[in-house]
């Protein structure tokens, strides 16, 4: 395939990114605890051959759980059952740096990633959430810098142990009886500021080398960490210029790595409200919107900005007197509070823009104008791809599958199959160069 | 059910528990890295309607990986794999409460039972590994007595966040949009010597209240933590009469935590070797027994005692200078020592009797006679149950499923179909009480 192609992720937030999602009449509201929903959303992704599936999380109830479905089951558990009932699709979960020890991570995602035959992706997150602080012995949330601190020594060691085994140590020969060859698995004798681990891991690499490292911070460290470790990234942007900036910001930090551009694929937000029709698109957007109840938006708005509910106006533009939280997930509220000013909104009409309070981008409207979208972004530079958040699901993702994935095939700029086996594949990431002496060809 | 009923457990000990199973005929070297492996195991023990499978566990590479498979995939992502692939059968993962956070481990513990319909424990360790500690941050193993007191706040915390939610905390109604009534989710505000938590959980509790607490030390240590928190133990013990003063001395010490003896199941450990003929049983055993090298003998008993193998001769007894040491796996320890002592046996006598170096009693023979000494055990009140470890997996499993369980279900002892859907159900545990006002009536 000569051309350049199209990305494509599904995030599986629960009962789909709109607020009201699970209050559509296909949703059935606990269906975000059980594994089924996960592996029934994930075989439609892979059905429209799709990279990867996605799950975001917090170790924490959060996300104004009274109105609406949270992250509760855990998602390099719920991936392993995802990856059973799936061929080829990719599979990429969140965990925090800051609330985990490194060797149990770099060992949970090789278990991940040798199970689904080299399918695992792990997103890097800081967790900026203050409630999940409190259940890890914190007061508050550490520090931005000293997360992000924690964070690139915490990747280095869990990239570290992905390599600590030669790709031919295990021998496993029934004749001589030698099972392993230790003079090819390596001890990592890392000591740093924040760890000091030994190693080596004790699973072997997996068919795409190591798992793929995803992260998705747009401040000034997460943009660093990016530069340095990820190989996908889910970013925020809201216009193609955001995109292309940020696009082009991300390969010059990289290049300063000595990284080149193709190693890392940048996969924007896009949230998604697809009818048949741009008119069945809008009206299937009116139902949504109609069943968030209005005291959600408020206390969401409020919680974001850090006011008191009772100061905002759902009928009035944002308070003057706001000022931006210092800490927590800049990148969105920044993103929100930047759109409501440049287009002069009220707090409603914010809200109803991002779909009932994400920050990711919104597209309202019929399956070609979706491929327009796309397209023209795909083709501008602003995106390798999108992580894309249907409004409910799993059925505003089969809409996709079935009525925008053949108009993007049609464009030539999405895969009619997969042509490989492996995240890493669908990507087109190389194999990672194992640091203790590769056996196998970068592909 | 009027009578006692025994409980069956499998060790899913990767290909099995003796040293040389990878090398027999019907074994695949690398089938320990693939979940279908496990995924096969457990649908036999499912046939034969075993209570549960279990996984042991060690954050590190050890186990002497050069001779023999070891502990690789992580246990908790393993066990949702075969919890997609079976329906009914118990499914108890290995975690240790040395390395990890409570909330992270109730998590996962909690995500496997809410998958798996009821069917998760969870099987506290402290880890005495040395190799393990280096690869967290610590130079050696933490001591016995603080590795217990960090094991036993932990358990607290972690059966505190699992009774955080009122049964009927979810609400999910669709006309009113109320999703949770946060005023049915309690904080726990723990706060300790080790951890300080605040909770709640980010799951409800599941259809058998909360995963059933295993553990598995017999230090007085590892005593006191299952007679405080524990309801089913994996013992040792090599003769009924240690067997019985087992059971006797836990339900004394439970008694004093106010339980109640039948609220605690022991499973004593034992490794099977078994042929259609007690002479086939023997061939088999011959067989393995040939096939562990030599050398791998020496090196784990010298590993095990701390002492130099060019100091042990394979066919004298254990030297009479050996210290036990004082910190590891000490019961597996002593329990070998004392065998080797009581019945003057030479190194390799004592390994083959152990096969080839686990700590557990061996059983070789056939089905009438593995079945004559489980019931003994049973009727003497000796064990509950087993933990069974055949020599070779699913091979051996097999052969127990399909020439053992029926001899045990014709004398009565054991169920000839499940009778309920959880893990507590299979054992005869009661439904926990949930502290924060239980709905649910115990079963």
């Amino acid at each position: 395939m000569a051309e350049r192609q199209l990305h494509l992720n599904v995030n599986m937030l629960n009962a789909g990114f709109y607020g009201s999602a699970w209050r559509a009449a296909a949703s059935e509201p606990d269906a975000f605890l059980t594994a089924a929903h996960y592996v029934k959303t994930a075989r439609i992704a892979e059905r429209g051959t799709f990279d990867a599936v996605f799950l975001a999380d917090v170790p924490a109830l959060s996300d104004r759980p009274e109105y609406r479905p949270f992250h509760a089951l855990e998602p390099t558990l719920l991936l392993t059952a995802v990856a059973a009932a799936t061929e080829n699709i990719g599979l990429i979960a969140t965990a925090s740096t800051t609330y985990n020890e490194p060797y149990n991570i770099a060992r949970r995602f090789a278990t991940l990633d040798l199970v689904s035959g080299g399918r695992s992706g792990w997103n890097v997150v800081t967790t900026a959430d203050a409630a999940a602080s409190r259940n890890f012995g914190f007061d508050n949330v550490t520090a931005h810098a000293t997360r992000y601190e924690r964070a690139a020594e915490f990747t280095e060691v869990v990239t570290a142990l992905w390599d600590s085994w030669e790709d031919d140590a295990l021998v496993g020969d029934k004749a001589s009886g030698q099972f392993l060859d230790l003079s090819k698995v390596h001890s990592i004798q890392h000591s740093g500021r924040h760890f000091s681990v030994k190693g080596p891991l004790n699973l072997p690499r997996s068919p795409q080398g190591h798992p793929v490292v995803v992260q998705a911070g747009g401040s000034e460290d997460g943009r660093e960490l990016a530069a340095r470790h990820a190989e996908a990234i889910f970013s925020v942007a809201l216009t193609i210029e955001e995109g292309v900036s940020f696009s082009a910001d991300i390969r010059r930090r990289a290049a300063r790595y000595g990284r080149r551009p193709e190693a890392i694929v940048t996969l924007p937000g896009l949230a998604t409200v697809i009818g048949s029709t741009d008119e069945e698109a809008r009206r299937r957007e009116d139902r949504l919107w109609s069943l968030i109840p209005g005291d959600y938006s408020l206390v969401r708005v409020a919680g974001i900005f850090k006011v008191d509910p009772a100061n905002l106006d759902l009928d009035r533009p944002l308070p003057d007197a706001i000022e931006l939280p210092v800490d927590g997930s800049q990148t969105f509220f920044r993103a929100m509070y930047d759109t409501a000013r440049r287009d002069g909104l009220t707090v409603r009409q914010l809200l109803r823009k991002l779909g009932g309070g994400t920050g990711h981008r919104v597209i309202v409207g019929s399956p070609v104008e979706v491929a327009d979208d796309i397209e023209a972004w795909f083709h501008a530079g602003a995106a390798d791809g999108f992580n894309l958040m249907p409004d409910v699901l799993p059925d505003g993702l089969e809409i996709f599958v079935d009525e925008v994935v053949p108009i993007l095939r049609k464009r030539g700029i999405f895969r009619h199959a997969y042509e490989g086996s492996t995240l890493r594949d669908h990507l087109g990431l190389a194999m990672p160069v194992n640091r203790n002496g590769a056996r196998r060809i970068a592909s």
